[in-house]
């Protein structure tokens, strides 16, 4: 066990309106305590702990000024809720976080009240929050429903989720509708990565421009907020404020008020203007806050990614206790294996939606600086913007996990399959991911990628598979390939030195055998293999077989796989309709199922499976060596039987 | 036959290149033959006419200016493009414009070198165009592809096209990596409906804030894209540019310099100012051209919706030649049975992106101004802020064809499915969709909904069973619940009078019969019956029946016909992953196969089906009544000819 900090003033905080009773100083002195516990809980767990140490006076303010739940506070990607959750009712499980059973590291509708809308993918909460702005306005017309209980709404955002087209999508009807709706901007120049983008390099200059304005004319500038009838001076005090702040303009163009910049980290500053804001606010408000991702705490303050996602660790030295690993991840085997091809071929080139790191892009990037991209959280456009590429006659990786991936989907296929342009998209975390739960599960790209027609799709067995997926996909210039793979480490295979393509749409087969086949896509294969070589001391002795491609379909190797076996049992981490639901409609087209044969598949069940170890959640979901076995067992149930007797 | 337009300048036109000897002056002329070749062409063909009148100047001046194929010109939507392709050597086939085996009424990159990039979905022109600018530099590093021959990147995209998030994405990137890059912002304030959002209106504020400058000024504007050893210079040519045209600050923050307004319809600016930006520009930059939807034909121009989509017509008084039509459209029935259902329940409300007119909305808008919302063309924050009004107490209609809902699936699933929100996704132009072709095909919505836990998905089977779908929505509160429906008209039925919800997850038999089973979902019943009638006359009589429900599965029904049949046959209109692929499930789970069964899935086949007729369409993709006839037969096969004998 870690030492608890001593909190006084936060132990007798219960809900937020234990707040309400606090001077201005207790505020900042809890913000102090609030911290320290944040810190002393992510110890414990890991999880996100720079981004909610950024928000921490923040998270204060806000719990002080509004009234939570009937303000609705809707946080954007919500890994920086920690000090939220601990201030709304859950510090007697904030040690549970990201732990099965235990909080998410997310906001969510079904954990609390004070978690107006979940969220975890970037940049929903400017929707999110117009969505109960206007619920409160049509409520307050008399509507016998829970939105008569809806107060003000507040989306806090960060300036790396502003690069995101729907953010802009969202302030563009925000400014136009004009509903009473207040954004505060979170800038702490720093998403998972540095930022990139115009956007950023603009907030940066209002910045640069006007250090933190004085309280007063902070407050000046929330002068600007009065309702209609006040408007004359407010237009007066406005114009003061934006002599003195430099810009906003760009916000203001879209219909916001701006009112900043000041420092977040400033307690009297952020009670000011929220108390301004609140009393004064007519229309949509932009409230653009400096903070410091990492905020209070040494080791995360001085590392690259200002302990944006950290293990374990020790609160007095900031060391992460990372347990040891045999094999290497899949994410480092695709960028070594993406430099190898890089190298070979010029033409190829990569993008990523603001997950250098993540996806190993960062090393591509620091060998081939000049071919590799990063877009910004903006998905959409880094499909699209590839598929340029490629009709401009390069060879773009488009690397987004594949929870990401959805937010491009109709680009893949307006802009990429429709036109059958050789893109190679590479899915990191496919599949279940563990600790990062049910929104961030790669649960479908086999499903909506293998229905497009002139679709390439394999998924990596193990890591040795990866390798020469990779080059099956540098090789491969008639239309768009992908290949998925999940998160964490690989196996523990060896290499192959110089990985040769794979030929398209052909699988292997790893174990001989008799009387059911399994038949895997992805990392099953190990499972698959397992239960086999458990399933020797039951009579029976599977033959399995790696599919490698769920299009094309290795037509061959499944036809004879169907007839040389009474069952076929196909396996793979992802939802019903992807290929599973392909095998069997070959097989149904074949006239396979006509006279009988002992079909299934295993995929991911329906339902969203809560964050645990990838194991625990595969348990869950029924797809471990154990369940095939006992699939096996209960599909050839008679015949065991039989051969006992 | 019409009357085809004296057309003397443009018959001497065979492509781009003789534009280049022609004098200013017999540009303009050409682009007034232009425009009456236009009409003419669409008033045989019926299609997208205001759009390409509104860019008439626009399209001659960039071919005499710029020098495609080299120079990339990426049309936005680009239904705006039959007077480029008359230009551009297909003037020839113009006639056959959105016909079977005719030109596309979009640009397609293998009908012509000239269309670098397809397009139909709207705001993916800057993305693509970014990329062409990005390969060509890498390209200029000498790499051996078909990227050495590209000149100037070129996009042209629509006011409406840029309320979407991906063409802030595209700027966001585009500003940040400073290549070269022109955008032709194209303003004509209308997209398909009147403009929303508070983009459209800061457009309109630099219009009304400086009526178009003096040629002079816009020359001395360009000026300001000198290359940086003369930006001393620039920055001052800049400010007085600035100084003259009021705004374009937003797109400035932005990193582009800003050209505008100027008058899109008057040929010796549109050509002073791209020859200066030609000769002068060095990174990315927005022309902001003012023009006129529909343009130059009087009918268009004083048309509600400018001219923007029409049948075949008269080109004298512009008279629209309808076909009469029996049964009312189910996107009416959609709208009217909406409007019934939020008489009812004040918490019902209604979301669009950009489409009021397509889905009907119009009218439910007219009724209900307050509770219904047009975002702009904006499908991620439509799905967003859904979520967040149903969150919010209210009961949301989000109405999207199936092929736009693709861009807002990652908002399906991580904001509405998820949370298991009350969304109703009222989907139309589901299945195969006509003239518009394949980028309109709704293909796969099925598959990508119905793997969502939680979801309700629906098809109605004619336009009565639509209006007990809406009823079964409005009422359904327990999730997310969607209902898809084609294009076009009814078949005819009699509606109900007062529509009961239907009870969740059961369908219906249609037609008791023996043998083989076809289970149809969506309105492939029609065929279905048309197909058990005729094989009466071949001594089979098929059972017949409507699911209703992809999700959740009819299982007693399913497995009913499963037993007491021989034969069971899915009917969808849409991609595998659907509809059979989840009956598949299903009945391997329940092992049904194990002892044989003559399953067949019909779904829409493994290619993009061009555009022609939606009966051609279903007859290309084997779903009509002779499809299902012969599949029939094909898999009761040897029966038939037993009972012969």
């Amino acid at each position: 066990m870690t030492d608890r900090p001593s909190t006084p003033l936060l132990d007798r905080i219960h809900s937020p309106a234990d707040l309400k009773s606090l001077s201005d100083e207790q505020l900042e002195q809890l913000a102090d305590e609030l911290r320290a516990e944040t810190i002393s809980a992510v110890s414990v767990t890991g999880g996100h702990l720079g981004a909610g140490l950024g928000v921490i006076e923040l998270t204060v303010a806000l719990h002080a000024i509004f009234d939570a739940p009937r303000d609705r506070i809707v946080w954007d990607v919500s890994h920086q809720t920690y000090p939220h959750k601990i201030l709304t009712g859950r510090r007697d499980r904030i040690r549970t976080l990201r732990q099965k059973d235990g909080l998410s590291g997310f906001t969510k509708r079904s954990e609390s009240p004070y978690d107006p809308f979940g969220a975890a993918h970037s940049s929903t909460s400017i929707s999110a929050a117009l969505g109960f702005a206007v619920a409160r306005d049509l409520g307050g017309a008399g509507i016998e429903t829970p939105a008569c209980g809806i107060g003000d709404c507040i989306a806090v955002i960060g300036d790396g989720a502003m690069s995101a087209g729907m953010a802009y999508e969202a302030m563009n009807n925000a400014g136009h509708l004009g509903k009473r709706l207040i954004v505060i901007l979170n800038d702490n120049e720093m998403s998972i990565a540095p930022p990139v983008g115009a956007m950023s390099a603009y907030l940066s200059r209002l910045y640069a421009g006007a250090p933190f304005q004085e309280l007063k004319a902070a407050a000046k500038g929330a002068v600007s907020l009065l309702p209609p009838p006040f408007r004359e001076g407010a237009k007066r005090a406005k114009d003061i404020l934006k002599h003195l702040a430099v810009g906003g303009t760009l916000f203001e163009e879209l219909g916001f008020s701006y009112v900043g910049p000041i420092d977040g980290h400033d307690m009297e500053s952020l009670l000011a203007v929220l108390r301004t804001v609140k009393a004064r606010a007519h229309g949509p408000i932009l409230i653009h806050a400096i903070t410091k991702k990492g905020k209070g705490f040494a080791p995360a303050e001085s590392a690259a990614d200002r302990g944006h996602g950290v293990g374990k660790f020790d609160v007095v030295t900031g060391e992460q206790k990372k347990a040891a690993s045999n094999a290497p991840s899949y994410t480092s085997v695709f960028a070594k294996s993406l430099i190898a091809a890089a190298e070979r071929d010029p033409r190829i080139c990569a993008v990523t939606a603001a997950m250098p790191d993540g996806t190993g892009l960062n090393r591509f990037m620091e060998r081939f600086a000049s071919r590799c991209f990063d877009v910004g959280i903006a998905e959409q456009h880094a499909v699209t913007f590839a598929a340029g590429l490629a009709a401009g006659g390069m060879r773009p990786f488009c690397a987004i996990y594949s929870t990401f991936l959805q937010r491009g989907y109709d680009q893949v296929v307006h802009d990429v399959a429709l036109q059958r342009l050789p893109v190679r998209f590479a899915i990191d975390r496919a599949g279940l991911v563990g600790a990062d739960g049910a929104t961030h599960a790669g649960a479908y790209d086999i499903a909506y990628l293998s229905n497009l027609p002139g679709f390439t799709v394999m998924a990596a067995a193990d890591e040795a598979e990866l390798v020469r997926m990779v080059a099956t996909a540098a090789a491969h210039d008639d239309g768009p390939i992908a290949f998925r793979f999940p998160r964490g480490e690989g196996v523990g295979v060896e290499m192959p030195e110089r990985p040769e393509p794979l030929e398209i749409g052909r699988g292997r087969v790893v174990r001989e055998g008799r009387g059911v086949a399994l038949l895997s896509f992805g990392t099953r294969l190990k499972e698959a293999v397992e239960a086999a070589e458990a399933l020797e001391a039951r009579g029976l002795s599977p033959t399995v077989a790696d599919a490698r491609f769920a299009k094309p379909l290795d037509r061959e190797l499944i036809l004879r796989l169907a007839r040389e076996h009474e069952a076929l049992i196909t396996l793979e981490e992802g939802a019903v309709g992807g290929f599973g639901s392909h095998v069997a409609q070959l097989l149904a087209e074949e006239g396979v199922f006509d006279t009988g044969l002992k079909f299934r598949s295993m995929c991911l069940p329906d339902i969203f499976i809560d964050q645990a170890s990838p194991a625990d959640m595969y348990a869950v979901a029924g797809l471990n060596a154990g369940d095939i076995e006992r699939k096996v067992l209960e599909v050839m149930g008679a015949k065991v039987l039989e051969r006992r007797a």
